[in-house]
């Protein structure tokens, strides 16, 4: 996806250092045409696989995952990181361990939203080690869910993700797949 | 906003206690389709006040708020509740009490993102007692930025939220309502 690629580098041209700069458009801070974008582009590429939902994990993926899931016109499933007031008390639950954070984190799906009916895909802003997305596929086949594809916006290939996702034998696409960031250099893979 | 008071409705139907049902459709599942109308409403609720910016706080907020900024094609400025890895050092800070947790909560928010140039619509999928959406004033003013406008999905009458925004001398605004839920009974206001 090019504009993605350019507003990639053009973000992150001044930094010098080996951090990709995207809260400029992308989480923190928001770009709503490109985010359009982003959604009709990951809902082109997964709808051959016919999906009933997407699903995602708070708090990063809630913007692409929606913006495919309108797209394609079905609902969105967000998982918690938390039991919120309201809740149901039987809850699904998984556990995972945040890349960006480091740390033990638990994941809640109401089972109400999840059924053997669905076909389900999986929408994150990043691919990091796949651990993530790796809960989320737990969380949908404990709801009796189908997953049918996985897609993030920014793919960090140096971190395995598609390695841990390959025994799921799934479709997995990435916008842009970032092999290496040095110097503020960034090297795509095509 | 009729749509939406007959979801409110046929969704709390089978309750029978004061807790508000909106899981289904709003926040944990999203119906994509009803978001969108959500935020074309908000949009054309606050085109008057020309905003150049949405602002909202993670995580409820978001979705609401990325549809009413893309229905205005303006940026969405997420507020954050901790620091993120590769946040800048330098951060805006403010400090409120979460309602929905009865916690105390930091939001944090890139100067980067708001300039005296900026006009701020808040958007919120709950307004209660407001605590929140005045923290997020605050926040923007730090910024430099100017508030013109606060907007929620759903207001609950009883929690105050409107008297404690009248300083302010604001447009606010809910699309829907609700004065009182009891037995399963909902009580909007017009």
């Amino acid at each position: 996806m090019e504009i993605l690629k350019e507003r990639i580098r053009a973000e992150s041209a001044d930094l010098g250092r080996g951090t990709l700069k995207v809260d400029s458009f992308l989480n923190h801070q928001i770009d709503t045409a490109l985010m359009q974008a982003i959604g009709a582009e990951l809902a082109r590429l997964f709808a051959d696989t016919q999906p009933t939902k997407i699903m995602t994990v708070e708090t990063g993926g809630i913007a692409p995952a929606l913006a495919t899931a309108t797209a394609l016109s079905i609902p969105l499933i967000v998982a918690r990181k938390r039991r919120a007031a309201g809740m149901p008390r039987e809850l699904l639950q998984e556990s995972t361990l945040s890349h960006t954070y480091n740390q033990a984190i638990d994941l809640f799906v109401s089972p109400e939203f999840l059924s053997a009916q669905d076909r389900i895909v999986l929408i994150d802003d990043f691919l990091t080690n796949a651990q993530m997305m790796l809960a989320l596929c737990r969380l949908a086949e404990r709801g009796g869910a189908r997953v049918v594809g996985i897609g993030a916006v920014i793919e960090k290939t140096h971190d395995g993700g598609r390695a841990a996702l390959e025994e799921l034998n799934l479709p997995v696409k990435a916008l842009v797949r970032i092999a290496k960031i040095a110097e503020g250099e960034i090297e795509f893979v095509d």
